[in-house]
């Protein structure tokens, strides 16, 4: 009885994932879901992210929290669109509350939509918003067993930020298990070790978002 | 509809949980429900609190995670009795679960029980195991915003490590903002500053674990 209603809330997300996936689409918007557990870095790695693409893209964040909005203000404070989501609860983001927040944004002038889920490295992994790409983040701090424990998110993402190295000679982290651990789940993943405080690493996540973005609608319209 | 659906599943949870407290009761066991983030450090803070208190009491441990018995093996070679719970997916232990792993104890020879949930700071604060006390375990590395953001975890809990301080002067994290965000959720939790690496700080916390166990099966039986 439990599994079946999961399985019908499940279905429902699917649908309406579907038709987040189909209205990104048209609008040409590239959108990537950042996975974690909490602190692990993802409202960081916005920051520095956006301040180093707004000029040559269009960029906009849904926020998803618990209950505050204080990391949609940090983002806010880059100048770009961002719209926040609180789940009062709940430990995920799904597609129905995804669908209110795409609405509520300009996607028409959009490039590129990040979407930060609440900081949970199991459960937001099961539900599809819509997105393009997951991209889980694993700060080092957090142990290198971490993809062995948690399989499902490594498995569901294509790219894995590998965040905090700059702590890297302060901690008992083994990078090869970790890496090792990560191909095991998925052959093909992507793995950016980066510290978004320090900025070491930052370049090759930012060319491979860069590499997704080809065409940016702000440069388009303004060479006509 | 999933409202009633979700409030059913928490009323059984609570009977279960109420059957668990009694049998631990009866039995004079005390029970602590260890949760936090992936990596914030409980199974390292059991294996040095197990060191610190196994010749003066006897400890068990359930051990829950999704997948892997990673963590019970850890425990296990402290020579203490472990029960591993595989959740296969579920992001939080509970009541049935718990009871199940209690009849495969020896809880007429265990003075103290704990329980290490599943690495997920947001969906265990909602489920009663039947423990006597929960306890929060915070990273300082996960940043000092977090308290405010998942309030329902200290919310619930009766005391919350802080753990990896020896990490301190390598971060941004402020120490007296955390404090002032903790006693603001709840004014009397106990919080315990401290690393369980370098065992810097964790007199204090041992302390307390002695108080509330003050009569020892073990002893006790070896006195008579």
């Amino acid at each position: 009885m439990k599994v079946i209603v999961a399985q019908k809330l499940l279905q429902a997300n699917e649908e309406i994932a579907g038709e987040n996936r189909h209205l990104l689409a048209r609008h040409g918007v590239l959108t990537l879901n950042l996975i974690s557990a909490p602190g692990a870095g993802k409202t960081t790695l916005l920051e520095k992210t956006i301040a180093a693409l707004k000029e040559e893209m269009a960029i906009g964040v849904i926020e998803g929290d618990i209950y505050t909005t204080k990391d949609a203000e940090r983002i806010a404070s880059q100048q770009v669109e961002v719209v926040q989501i609180n789940t009062h609860g709940a430990c995920h983001l799904d597609a129905q509350m995804t669908q209110e927040a795409l609405n509520a944004l300009s996607l028409a002038q959009l490039d590129l939509l990040f979407i930060e889920n609440v900081g949970n490295l199991v459960c937001p992994a099961e539900f599809d918003l819509g997105e393009n790409y997951k991209v889980a983040l694993l700060s080092i701090t957090e142990g290198s067993d971490k993809p062995a424990k948690y399989p499902l998110v490594f498995h569901e993402a294509q790219a894995v930020i590998l965040n905090k190295i700059d702590l890297l000679h302060h901690m008992d982290f083994d990078l090869e298990t970790m890496l090792e651990q990560v191909k095991k789940i998925k052959e093909d993943l992507i793995v950016f070790p980066l510290s978004a405080k320090t900025s070491e690493g930052m370049g090759a996540w930012l060319q491979w978002l860069k590499s997704l973005v080809p065409k940016k609608k702000k440069l388009f319209a303004t060479a006509w």
